[in-house]
């Protein structure tokens, strides 16, 4: 599959990718879906003529809005067409584009535009779903012996996350303040978040929801999940030390969310499926299914100091290492009756593999402070510093060809000074 | 002040309340917004033209839609001005209303309104901040030495609940399914939720929101502040205890959240402003506020079994126990920079006082099971029974009136039947 677009082999949006977006561009600021192919966008707005198919022909007014909830909506044989179309359309053996005038108003370079929230999210669910982090995160707090909780291995842990506060790749993130207990025992005091930590994680978004008290069976989850993109949950470890109990993270995670532009559908992600995590004891049968649901893309974290352009990757890990699967995840938010909607976005957890360089978060990296992290210039970090960039890449590895997610990047900006 | 809309002395939607829901009809299934006078509905849509004033003359706009978050992002200017033309136009003195024809279309007898939810919630945040019920609950799981946790009194306990299941009131809600440890220490079971809870609450509506970044100051937090609902947090006690650890009780509240469809402003609530609690130790200076902004509410939770006509009232409770203001509520959710939004619904956690008989739950009535409440028609409660209706009640009483909210009311229905 050859496009007409030009890029390199080393492209993270080759034909086979066709990743969605909402961008905006000088000459019209107004947020519209794109796909992203080689270093363009391609303005779905712009060429909706093009899509002739039974399903999308009846349905371009989701090219019309400011967000990918309308196509997420319409569910997967619209999208299995419309991926059609477009792989059609972009093939370099095809005309209807390639010797159209339309090709220079609807291909924008991507340097040329301005990356937009990709759906409107109305609620946010966080899983906890890493086996290794959620273990390296119990020893830290209560020993090898107690690691994991007794529930972990029977449900997927998670809680409703912030949804107001999710923004798009390249937002800086300002460190907050909050209360914080630095002296067990003693008064709490208030300030500018001292343990400021990054969590690599991937989301998905939901497509098609269901109706309240109607569960999403496991065996139907797949047709619920419109594609996936790179997320950094910004974590303030010390401000989460003192709020959680008893209620869970609140206002440690509530000051921003960052995700890729980009989300990569199902179809694209398709070749690197591999076997699922080997789950022990066999869940519930409302959890079970056999084919395999996870998927192997190489992560990356990388942290740029202020004023520095040398990145120096710190965390090298795999969504392949997550132990309960998206179906998993799926199948168990909705067990109750919960509503999911289109845009609904759900995290996995920090992503942590088995060794120490795949640990996905400072506090894990620098194991709570103790072992600082080495950066090219010459600085170390155990948690983040203001100026300090995060980049999250993701790229599976195709035959050939590479499926990537884009940058999942933001700065950190110093706390506000506030009166205690 | 007396209005044309003729209404006795135990109403509780005087010309002194005026709360705001959305409504449809048979003749208009369209939602849109209204007021509540006496036992009518006045149609703001239908009136549109006598918003005379500066500032609500250019804003009737915010009537053509099926949600209030137009009004509520207006502020409290054109709060004040939309209350002041909605009691001028009301009153028994004035005819551009009452002699004119649209009188006669625009008010609507609430027996045959559909009420809808009334606002579009984007994220629903759930304090904890009955020092009563965090007492109560915190002595039945740790003892009574370890009640109250060391972060209780220095900050609002809260977390992030689902904003896609809250439902109007009238919508009945499903028993859960789930997974539940009955015999610590043995692997949990999965079916249907055995200890069903309610939560007396009341919610309030967020007005204008602030910007990601900028946290709402103590100092201001009223104006961000529309209005307040009843809210039953319905909660499945039983799925909560095995799956809440560390992250806080995810499932066991996401099934459903019940409001009234009546919005009371602050300004119908101004008369029933009394002292704060008085909190010790002195909080943070963000926390900070001395004038009164407790609200003498009081509050009941009725049980009427299926098939019964009789309801037992099971708890009296007033929305004055509550520790924390809403104004402090705010302040601390926005701290970190958390960007709320016009119809975020922020609620107070479960409403219990001092005696026993003003406790917000079954879990406290029943003192986990241990104190079985008798029910009019014979039968008893530790937990909610499937059919039981839950109708939660809240009146102020006025000089002369009363200020009341509408009920808050949900059928239990049976479990789904799953395959385990
Ligand atoms: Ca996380
Ligand atoms: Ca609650
Ligand atoms: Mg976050
Ligand atoms: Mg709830
Ligand atoms: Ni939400």
């Amino acid at each position: 599959m050859q496009s007409f677009v030009q890029y390199d082999s080393n492209s993270e949006f080759p034909i086979q990718n066709l990743p969605y977006g909402v961008f905006s561009t000088k000459d019209n600021p107004k947020p519209r879906p794109g796909v992203a192919i080689g270093n363009e966008v391609l303005d779905l707005q712009a060429i909706k003529s093009l899509f002739v198919g039974p399903l999308m022909s009846k349905n371009v007014h989701v090219f019309d809005t400011d967000s990918l909830n309308g196509l997420m909506s319409l569910g997967k044989a619209h999208w299995t067409e419309c991926r059609e179309t477009l792989q059609r359309i972009l093939s370099s053996s095809e005309s209807v584009l390639r010797d159209s005038p339309l090709r220079k108003t609807a291909l924008v370079s991507q340097s040329d535009v301005t990356m937009h929230l990709p759906a409107r999210i109305g609620d946010y669910t966080d899983f906890y779903s890493s086996i290794d982090h959620a273990t390296n995160v119990g020893t830290m707090f209560r020993g090898k012996e107690n690691a994991l909780m007794a529930n972990w291995k029977y449900l997927p842990v998670g809680y409703h996350g912030r949804a107001s506060s999710i923004v798009v790749s390249g937002t800086p993130i300002r460190r907050p303040n909050g209360q914080m207990c630095p002296v067990e025992n003693q008064p709490p005091v208030f300030g500018a978040c001292k343990l400021l930590d990054f969590e690599l994680e991937m989301g998905f978004f939901v497509g098609p929801g269901n109706s309240l008290g109607e569960p999403i069976p496991v065996t139907s989850a797949e047709d619920h999940i419109f594609g996936l993109c790179l997320c950094n949950d910004w974590s303030a470890r010390d401000i989460q030390k003192w709020e959680y109990v008893p209620l869970g993270p609140f206002l440690a995670k509530n000051f921003g969310t960052t995700v890729s532009p980009w989300i990569v559908t199902l179809a694209a992600l398709e070749p690197f499926r591999v076997e699922n995590y080997a789950q022990d004891p066999t869940p519930f049968p409302y959890l079970q299914h056999n084919d395999p649901f996870t998927f192997n893309i190489p992560l990356t974290v990388s942290i740029r100091p202020e004023n520095s352009s040398d990145e120096t990757t710190v965390c090298q890990s795999n969504f392949r290492y997550i132990y309960w699967t998206m179906k998993q995840q799926l199948a168990h938010h909705t067990i109750t009756g919960c509503n999911a909607n289109p845009g609904d976005m759900l995290a996995s957890g920090t992503i942590s593999g088995p060794t120490p360089e795949s640990y996905g978060s400072m506090l894990e990296l620098s194991w709570r402070g103790t072992k600082p992290i080495q950066m090219k210039d010459g600085s170390t970090r155990n948690f983040l510093k203001d100026g300090d960039e995060v980049i999250i890449r993701g790229t599976a590895q195709g035959d050939g060809y590479k499926v990537g997610f884009g940058k999942c990047a933001g700065v950190v900006l110093p706390a506000l000074q506030l009166s205690s």
